[in-house]
C-alpha cells in the first residue's frame, strides 16, 4: 500500500482547534486539559459512535492494542502516557490497519513512512495531541476514505443537531444530512427545441433528489448528470441495427467534403401556457440511477439531478446522437436550476414549478456520453454552470466512431455507429403509447442519421462537423476537470488530449487526471483520493469555500504505468522535446535509415480470418507477437528498437512519416506503438479490494474500494498506442485524394496521444499493419502494402524520467 | 423468455376481492360499479403510485398503448371498452414488456401463451376485471418480480397506514414496513462454550435489524444468518497458510482409523453474573453484511439477525472449522431469540437484554459455510428454529476437503484446508487488543487443526467424524429447504445428496431445489420465482399463514441443463432404474466387454506440468479433448459410447467398478463422466439482465436480475460429474489396505451425484486419469495405471426423458 492524498488542507493549530470544535471533538473543557494523555483518552471516547454507553466504549478501547502486549483500556487504566508509538499504534488500528499483518506494534512509524501516511513526530503537549488528532481525521483509512468519513459511516454525524447549513471540515463538506429523509421529485423542463416536429416545444424529464432541509430554508447547489442511458436502453433493437464489419474497403472519388451545415426549418415551436405556479412537485421516483460520486454528495448538502434528455422515456423529442439539440436539452435543465427557464409538474400539466431550493450553482458530472454532455453544455457558456467534471468524455464524435477517413469503431463495439447509439438511447419508444405519436418521424430521423454518418466514406463531413464540440471551446466559462484513462480504447485518448489543448488557453481553472484504466470511473480507486479531491473542488466551486482547491489540486495528475499506487503531478500532458527513430528492416534505430522496400499482404486464409473475428484477443496476441512463429508474420511489419539505455516518459502525440504504396486504388494503414519486454505490468482493470466496505454516509449507499494490481505472471509486451489512416485521406479526414496502385506516397499519421513510462531495458516496437480486427472494416482483401524505409520515421515526444 | 412461477396461490373470486380490499385496490364504491371499463379505469388510476395528481396520472395513461394506434388515455376518453386485447396490451406494458420488441399489440395473448404468462380468457363483467387484475398483481414482470412488488418499489405502500401487523397478499408478506426507520442493534449472547479456554463462557456478537414497529408492540419472526465471514476475513494470513499441492502421493500403512472422539476437558466455564436487565441496546452498527434475500424480508415484517460466531471480531472464543462448538454458538443465538438464553448489552457489561421484540420463530438462511451452519444448527433440534433454507451447504466436511482417502480440494481452492478456513474466518485477530489475550491458545488450537485434518493420509478420521453433521440428522425438527448447484464443485453435490437422502426419512417438510449454477445464490434468477417461494414458505413457517406452501412448492425442483429457463418438478433426486456400460478400448458399450488390458502413465514433461498448474483451464481442456492430438492422450483413458438413440435423464450416483493395477505401492484414480457432442449449452454463470433494477422495497436495497444464457459458440463437451479414490482406500475412506505393485485389484467408486439431461445424439464419455490439477495433490510421479477391461463397468441411474 502507498498512500496518495492530494486533497488534504494544511491548517494552523488555531484553525485546527476551531474546526475540531465545529465537529464537536473539542470543547472548552477539553481545551483546558493540561495532561496530553487525558486529552487523548477524552478524544478516544468520542471515536466509537456505534457505542452508546461507557461500558460499550470501554469494550471498544479494550479491543485495540496500545503496545505489543497491552490493550488500550489496560494501557490507559494503568496510567501509561500517550506516546508517539502508542498513539500511532492505536491510530493505525482505527484506520483499519492490522498489527502483525500490516505493521509492527513496536514501530508503527516505520510502516507509516513506507506507505506515506502522515504522522506527527512529537506528542508531548495537549496541542501536539490536538494537531495529531486533526491530522488523523483527515488521513486515509486502509480502504481509502478519510478516517472522519469512516467515523461518519459509523454514525458520528447521526442525528446531528443544526443541519440548517452544510458543515465543512478540512475544506470539504461532511455527511451530516440524513439520507433517509431525502426528497425525490420529477419535473418536466421546457426546451426551445422541437426535435420530434410536433409543433410543441420538447419537454425533458428531470429527476431530482434534495435534502429535506431545503424545505425549511436551505438552498443547495446541484450535481447534474445528463445520462441518456438512465431511463433504459433499447438493447435488442440497437443490436439489430449494428453494422457489418466484414465489408471491403472501396475506392473513394477524390474531392472535399462540404462542411456547411444543412439548412433546418426554423419554425419556432409552440410554448406551453403557464397556468399557475406551485412549489410542490406532483411526481416522485424511486428507480434512481446510481452514480456513487453523486450519492456521496447527497449526504453532504448537495442536490443531485438526472436528466436523460430528448427522446428518452417520459421526455419529448428524439435522440440525435451528439447534436446541439442534445446539448440544448441538457443546458435547459441548468437554466431551470438557475431560475432562467420554466418547468411543469407533469408532462401534461400547465402548472409551473421552480427550483426554489437551488442556490443556482451547478456542476455536471459523469463518464462517457454523460461526460460528453457535460463538456458540450460547458461550450454553451450557460449561466449557473460553475464547473464540469468530465470523465472519459468525447470531444468530437468523429474521434469516437471514425479516424483518418476510416470507420474506426470504439474498442469493444465493432459495428456500432451514431445511428445505433441514437436508437439505443431512444428509450422514449419504451413508453409506446407516447411513442406512437412520433413513430413515423422517429424512423425518418434515424434513417437520416444513418445516411449522414456515411459509413461508406468514413470522411469527416457536415454530419460529424455538427458533432464536434471543440469548435465551441472558446465559449467555455465553467472550470473543467478532465479525467481520462490512458488505456481507454472506447473513448480514445485523443478526445481528452484535444480538449486539454484548448482548455489550457482559456481563462478558467482546468485540471487533468490521467489514469491507467480503460473506460472506468476512478472514484473508488484506493491509491488516489479522487472523491476527496472532488469534494474539495465542489465545496470551492459551488459553496464558495475558500479551501485553496485550485492550488491544492495539481494541474495534471498522472498514474504511473510501471508500478502500482503511484501518482505524480505534472504541468502538462505533452512535452516539447522529441526523439526520432528511423526504420530499417525489423529495426527501429536512431541512425539514419537506408534504401529498403519492405512489404506485407493483408489477406488471411479463410479459416484464420473467421477465427480472428470470433477471438479478437487471439488476433491481438498474434499481431503483437514479434517472433517469426506468429501466424501473422507475413501480414504485418514489426520494427523494434534496441533495449533502451534509460527510462523515458513518452508524452503526447507520436508522429509517423511513411512512404507507402499499395497494389490497388484503395487501402488503409494501422500503426501500433508497443512496449516490448518481459515484465509484470499493471492489470487492465482494477481489482475489488473489499466488497461494499466504503460507506458513503450513515446507513446510506456503499461502494467497493478497488485498485490496480500487477499481473500475476509477466507479460511480453503491451500496446502503448495506435492509429489508423485511409490512404486516400492523406491530407485531411475531409479530403479524399487519388490513390494510384503501386505508387509510393508520402504521408503522416498522428497516433492517439500517450503518457507512457517506458523503463530502461525495454524495447520500443512499431507495428505496421492494415486490418484492425477490433476497429476497422474487415474485407480480407488481397492488398499488398510496401514501405520505402528510407523515407519513413517515427517522432516521439519524450521527457527523460 | 419463459415464465416459471410456482409460488402463486390460486384463490376464489370472493377471496380475491377480500385481498384486493385489504391492499386498497378495491372498496365498496368500486365493487358497486356495473361497467367493467369504468372499473378498469378506476383500478388503473391506482397503478401509478409515483404520480400524485390527476394530471400526472393521465400522463402515465397516455404513455401506454391500448392498441396499435391508440394510447390508453385516448382509448378511455373515446369510451372504448375494456377487452381482452386492450387489457393485456396494457398489462404487458405494466409488466415491463415492450410492444413490437416483446409482443404485438394486435395479439398480446400469443406472447403470453408462448412465455407461460397467465391470463383470463374472458373480460366481460366487473368480476372478470377484478379476477384478471388480481392475477396480474401476482404475475411476474419482465425482470422477474411480481407486479405488486414492482408497484411497491414505485411507492404503492409508501406511508402505509396501520403498520401494526404485517400484510399478506396471495399468501406472501408485503413490503409495507418503512426500511428507512429500521433499528440496528448489537448484543452479546452468552454461550456454554469456552473455546479460548480463559475460564469464561464465550460471548458471541449478534447484529440485529428490526422494524421500528416492534417498539410499539409488534412481535416479529427472525431470519438468522450465521456467517463466519461477515466480520471480516484474514485473507493475507490465510493465503500464507495455504498448503502445497505439488507433493507426492505416498504409501500409507494399512489399518483402520479410530473414530472415537478425543476426550476433552469438561471444566464448565464461568458464567457472567446478570446485574440488571434493560430493554435498550447500547451498541448499534451500520456496516451491515448484505444478503439480498434477507434485505427483501426486512421490508416485510421480519427481523434479520447476523452472527459470525466464536473466534470472530468482537466475539470470544476461537474458530474450529465445523465442530459442534461452532454449531452451539449459532444455536445459542436462536435460544436467545426464543427467550431461552441470556445476552448482554456490551462485551464487558453485566446488564442483560432480551429479544423482547421477537415472536420466537426463527428461520436460518445463507449459502456455503452459512448454509452449513444452518444445517448444523438444525441437527440440534433447538426450540424456535422452524425452518432452514440451506443453500450449497456442506453436510460433512470430509466431503468438502477430502474424498476416498485423498486430499481433494474444493474447486478453485487448491491448497485450502480446515486450518486455512479456520484462520481465514478468525476475524477476532483483527481486534488485536482483544486477540492479545488469546494469542497463545489460538496458535495451539490452529496447530491442532492442522494435525487433526492429516493431509498426509487423506483418511476419514476422528477429526472429520466430528465434522460430519449427517450423523445427527435424525434430531432435525425444523423443516428444510435445500438448494444446490449441479455444477457446484466448491461444495460438491454429494453434500446435498446425502442430506436429501436422510431428510426424506424424517417427519418434517423437506424440499430440494437443484439449479444449473456453480456456487451461487439463486434469488435473483429471472426464470424461477425463488424469492416468492421463500416468502410463501416463511410466511407459512414463521407467521403461520395458511397459504398451502408445503403443497404448492414442489418436492424436488430441477433446472434443465439443455435449454434456458426450464424448471421441472420431480418426486425425488435419484431414480431406481439403472443402465450398465462396459469398457472396450476407447469405447463405452452396453455389450459385455472382452479381455483387454489398457494403461496410462501419469507423469508429464516438466514444462507441461508447470503450465497446467498455472493454467488449470488448459489442463481441463486437454483432459476432456477426445482427439488423439490432446497433449494428455497418453496420460488418460477415454471411453466413449455411440451417440445415444434417445434423450436420457441421469439421476443420482454413477457407480464405477474397475479392475486396476499400478506399478507402485500407492496410487490414486480420478474419473470423469462427460457429455460429448457439439451443442450450445448453458453458460457456466448467469448473466446480469438489468443492473440494479429490482427494488426490494421502497427506496431500499436493489438487486440485479440474472439468468443463464446459452453459450455464444457451441462447445464440444461438458463434464457431467467426477470422482476420486486413493487405491489404498478401496473399502472405506477410514480404512487403509495394502497395495502391491503391478497387482490387479477390484474396486468401486461412487462419483458425485448428478441430475443431467443428456439429449439424443450425444455421446457419453468416461475418462480415467490420475492427477486432477484442480483438486488432488500433484506429485508428477512415474506411476503407470492399468485396467483389466473385462472387469470394468459403469452403472448409471437413468430415467428415460
Amino acid at each position: 500500500m502507498y498512500n496518495n492524498q492530494f486533497a488534504r488542507l494544511k491548517l494552523s493549530l488555531p484553525a485546527k482547534i476551531a474546526e475540531l470544535k465545529k465537529i464537536a471533538f473539542l470543547d472548552d473543557q477539553l481545551l483546558a486539559l493540561q495532561d496530553p494523555t487525558e486529552l487523548w483518552r477524552q478524544l478516544l471516547s468520542k471515536a466509537f459512535p456505534q457505542a452508546k454507553s461507557s461500558t460499550a466504549k470501554q469494550a471498544k478501547l479494550a479491543s485495540l492494542a496500545a503496545t505489543a502486549d497491552k490493550d488500550l483500556l489496560t494501557y490507559l487504566k494503568t496510567e501509561q502516557p500517550v506516546t508517539v508509538t502508542s498513539f500511532y499504534n492505536v491510530a493505525l488500528q482505527l484506520l483499519g490497519f492490522l498489527p502483525v499483518t500490516d505493521f509492527e506494534l513496536d514501530q508503527p512509524l516505520k510502516m507509516m513512512r513506507q506507505t506515506n501516511l502522515s504522522y506527527n513526530e512529537v506528542l508531548q503537549t495537549p496541542q501536539d495531541v490536538i494537531a495529531a488528532w486533526y491530522d488523523l481525521l483527515t488521513t486515509s483509512t486502509k480502504l481509502g476514505q478519510t478516517w472522519l468519513d469512516k467515523l461518519a459511516g459509523d454514525g458520528y454525524f447521526a442525528n446531528w443537531q443544526n443541519v440548517t447549513q452544510p458543515l465543512f471540515f478540512n475544506g470539504k463538506a461532511q455527511p451530516i444530512f440524513a439520507t433517509s429523509k431525502l426528497l425525490y421529485e420529477t419535473v418536466y423542463v421546457e426546451t426551445d427545441l422541437d426535435t420530434d416536429e410536433d409543433g410543441q416545444a420538447d419537454l425533458v424529464k428531470v429527476d431530482l433528489i434534495r435534502p429535506v432541509e431545503t424545505q425549511t430554508g436551505l438552498k443547495v447547489p446541484v450535481l447534474f448528470t445528463a445520462s441518456p442511458y438512465n431511463q433504459g436502453t433499447n438493447d435488442q433493437a440497437a443490436d439489430k441495427l449494428m453494422h457489418k464489419m466484414n465489408v471491403p474497403l472501396t475506392h473513394k472519388k477524390p474531392g472535399s467534403e462540404d462542411l456547411t451545415p444543412p439548412t433546418v426549418p426554423t419554425a419556432t415551436p409552440k410554448k406551453r401556457p403557464v397556468n399557475g405556479i406551485t412549489p410542490t412537485a406532483q411526481e416522485t421516483f424511486s428507480d434512481e440511477f446510481g452514480y456513487s460520486l453523486n450519492d456521496y454528495f447527497l449526504a453532504r448538502g448537495f442536490a443531485v439531478v438526472y436528466s436523460a434528455g430528448i427522446g428518452t422515456k417520459d421526455s419529448d423529442g428524439l435522440r440525435t446522437c451528439g447534436t446541439a439539440a442534445e446539448t440544448q436539452a441538457a443546458k435547459a435543465v441548468i437554466e431551470w436550476l438557475h431560475g432562467d427557464r420554466v418547468a411543469f409538474v407533469s408532462r401534461s400539466s400547465q402548472q409551473a414549478i421552480k427550483a426554489w431550493w437551488s442556490n443556482g450553482q451547478v456542476a455536471m458530472t459523469g463518464k462517457s456520453y454523460l461526460g460528453t454532455l457535460a463538456t458540450a453544455v460547458a461550450t454553451t457558456g450557460v449561466k449557473g454552470l460553475k464547473t464540469v467534471i468530465a470523465e472519459a468524455a468525447i470531444s468530437s464524435w468523429y474521434d469516437y466512431y471514425r479516424d483518418g477517413g476510416l470507420v474506426v469503431a470504439p474498442g469493444g463495439f465493432p459495428g456500432e455507429d451514431a445511428d445505433v447509439l441514437a436508437l439505443e438511447c431512444q428509450s422514449r419508444q419504451q413508453v409506446y403509447g407516447d411513442f406512437l405519436r412520433v413513430k413515423k418521424i422517429a424512423a425518418q430521423k434515424l434513417t437520416a442519421i444513418t445516411a449522414g454518418q456515411d459509413r461508406s466514406s468514413g470522411n469527416y463531413n457536415a454530419f460529424w462537423d455538427q458533432r464536434n464540440y471543440l469548435k465551441d471551446f472558446s465559449k467555455i466559462k465553467a472550470d473543467v476537470i478532465l479525467v481520462h484513462g490512458l488505456n481507454d480504447w472506447n473513448v480514445k485518448p485523443r478526445n481528452a488530449y484535444q480538449s486539454w489543448e484548448k482548455l489550457q488557453k482559456l481563462p478558467i481553472s482546468q485540471k487533468l487526471i490521467l489514469h491507467q484504466g480503460q473506460h472506468i470511473y476512478i472514484n473508488q480507486l484506493r491509491s488516489l483520493d479522487f472523491t476527496d479531491l472532488m469534494n474539495l473542488w465542489l465545496s470551492y466551486e459551488l459553496y464558495g469555500i475558500a479551501n485553496q482547491a485550485p492550488q491544492l489540486i495539481p494541474q495534471v495528475l498522472v498514474q504511473d504505468n510501471t508500478q502500482i499506487e503511484k501518482w505524480q503531478a505534472y504541468d502538462n500532458w505533452k512535452t516539447a522535446k522529441t526523439v526520432k527513430f528511423y526504420l530499417k528492416p525489423a529495426q527501429l534505430t536512431t541512425d539514419q535509415s537506408t534504401q529498403h522496400i519492405v512489404s506485407f499482404n493483408d489477406q488471411l486464409p479463410a479459416e484464420k480470418f473467421t477465427y480472428y473475428q470470433q477471438q479478437p484477443a487471439a488476433w491481438e496476441h498474434d499481431l503483437l507477437e514479434s517472433k517469426a512463429t506468429s501466424p501473422l508474420q507475413k501480414h504485418k511489419l514489426i520494427f523494434t528498437s534496441q533495449p533502451l539505455p534509460q527510462d523515458v516518459l513518452l508524452r503526447g502525440v507520436p508522429h509517423v512519416k511513411l512512404q507507402v504504396a499499395v497494389n490497388s486504388d484503395h487501402g488503409l494503414l494501422s500503426l501500433m506503438l508497443v512496449d516490448y519486454g518481459q515484465a509484470k505490468r499493471l492489470r487492465s482493470a482494477p481489482s475489488v479490494l473489499s466488497m461494499d466496505q466504503l460507506q458513503l454516509g450513515y446507513h446510506w449507499q456503499t461502494a467497493s474500494p478497488v485498485d490496480f494490481r500487477l499481473e500475476k505472471n509477466p507479460s511480453p509486451w503491451k500496446m502503448i498506442t495506435k492509429g489508423h489512416l485511409n490512404l486516400q485521406n492523406r491530407q485531411h479526414p475531409w479530403q479524399v485524394d487519388e490513390l494510384k496502385a503501386n505508387t509510393f506516397y508520402s504521408l503522416q499519421i498522428d497516433l492517439q496521444p500517450m503518457f507512457y513510462h517506458l523503463p530502461a531495458g525495454r524495447q520500443l516496437g512499431l507495428i505496421v499493419y492494415a486490418t484492425d480486427f477490433g476497429m476497422t472494416v474487415r474485407g480480407n482483401q488481397d492488398l499488398t502494402y510496401s514501405l520505402q524505409l528510407a523515407d519513413c520515421q517515427l517522432e516521439l515526444p519524450v521527457s527523460n524520467f
